[in-house]
């Protein structure tokens, strides 16, 4: 059997692919497949490491045979860059995931599709609390084309032609690295930077709340969604990733805890209209009633994402 | 201007011509293009009846010109036959509506494009009541497609590329003619066949409730919803049309009280599963408290449904 990651040179592609290799699922091959050419996670002769630009006609077809068995669709052009390059976001986040779940259909049905979905997905006036009833009414272009992805996946689904997963992942945090041209990119970079010696940028209210979930907990629940019975879902393959809330503020006052005063004074803020409308748009509390149901994970609090940024940072 | 209606030969689109040409709309040109050849509605010189396929390369793209100011894009492959064809499906109620889209935005920002959609968006668990704020879980293809396209239209509309209004259609009743591949085909089979001296299938449960609207109405909302200012709309131009929810067993009593025994005794029951299933997953009450405040309009009752048809088939 063998697994497919696209978007397997980003940070939790790679992350993924490192827990894939110690985790229960047994597989024969794991291909990380990217627009760049994936660092090999480990000297595992199981993994491939392949630069391939799934936009580009055939590649889709060719990526996915008859020895696929799980499909990790991480690729896609992040928010504020699918506001910006409306035609390659189209392209990207949804072409190329309708493609792949054609060629699982094609070459053999009931490929485990575990898809990427976000919080962008939900827009417009919300209520305080959303969960999986909620209607979908994205204020971004990224949104709307993830809300549609879900629509695909579950609709191959219910055909049969793919056993889909759909994850509305909450922020990440902490990601390392440079920041990226997602309009959530700050949540991270205000910690991470200042830990690094680094001034940060925030460009939203210290009093806003951020749905996160940290990146081990993030992968666990992917390789959750992957090895969970199909019939466990019911009629819906959609589900809100558990994740915490804390305000801007009070990460940086966990970071002040964690660190020192002048680490979380590195913090400026500096309010990007653009930036803080697609952030603000997001819900800021989510029901986690039916992932927890599920078995999926979530983080204790904040404190354990700093810890978690510093512990990997020293591997 | 130039008025374009997209499914022009079919039953709604001719009765949307044939009321656009008395309507306050001013235009000089009425294009009903379809990939049968659209009846003339009248000799009015306005009107331009074109056969073609818009899912032939390019067709999209020199349909739209600098002079579209409306288009109605009614246009679709209908429920049942999404389901058994799925691959056409995709291509003319997903493909279609995108390249309409794109055209729009490619010849002049801000076309007023009229997307008819359906209660087909819905499925699975759904609450006694649905507003535009239910989620949506189509168990259909065509109701993928259908709330995929109305993602299309607001996110299209949002970034100012065209001026989108979508309003998810009752099931329209009682529709002359054939039969066709829509499960909702026998809701006027059982009014229409009787009513003609012939027996008609009824596939479903007398106790079934349908969320209907009349022609008259239909034509009446999407002149409406041409003519609303966008502001009106709020940030999300999908509309849930108003109508009302008769069970099959209240409209044969309609069409005993305005025939006699002997017509409504035409209908048989034969419970067909694939039907009962998908009609089944349609909501039965609709709150129509955003339609009606955006004034929309909205049926009596059903003997008027039964009046309306017996004039139109002598007009």
């Amino acid at each position: 059997m063998q697994i497919i990651i696209t978007g397997g040179a980003g940070f939790l592609g790679q992350r993924l692919a490192t827990a894939l290799l110690t985790s229960s699922i047994g597989f024969e091959e794991l291909v990380l497949v990217d627009v760049v050419l994936p660092n090999k996670p480990g000297p595992d002769e199981r993994v491939v490491c392949q630069q391939a630009d799934l936009t580009e006609a055939g590649v889709v077809q060719t990526l996915i045979t008859a020895r696929t068995g799980i499909v990790f669709h991480l690729a896609a052009i992040v928010s504020s860059h699918a506001e910006k390059d409306f035609d390659l976001g189209w392209i990207v986040n949804l072409d190329v995931t309708r493609q792949l779940l054609e060629a699982c259909r094609q070459q053999q049905p009931g490929i485990r599709f575990v898809f990427a979905s976000s919080l962008a997905v939900y827009g417009g006036a919300l209520p305080a609390m959303v969960n999986e009833t909620t209607a979908l009414t994205p204020s971004s272009s990224y949104g709307t084309q993830k809300a549609i992805g879900e629509l695909l996946v579950n609709d191959y689904t219910r055909k049969g032609f793919v056993d889909g997963r759909v994850l509305r992942l909450p922020t990440v945090c902490v990601r390392p690295g440079k920041p990226n041209l997602a309009a959530s990119s700050f949540v991270s970079s205000i910690i991470r930077e200042p830990i690094n010696g680094e001034t940060a940028i925030c460009p939203v209210s210290e009093e806003l709340p951020i749905w996160m979930a940290s990146p081990d907990t993030i992968i666990q629940n992917f390789i959750w969604a992957a090895t969970l019975n199909g019939a466990n879902f019911g009629s819906c393959r959609t589900v809100n990733l558990p994740g915490i809330g804390p305000t801007v503020r009070e990460m940086l006052d966990s970071l002040e805890r964690l660190t020192d005063k002048a680490t979380a004074d590195r913090v400026q803020f500096q309010p990007d209209e653009a930036i803080s409308r697609i952030v603000c748009s997001w819900p800021v509390a989510v029901d986690s009633t039916r992932a927890l149901q599920l078995g999926f994970s979530v983080d204790d609090d904040f404190d354990g994402f700093i810890r978690q940024f510093r512990a990997s940072s020293k591997a």
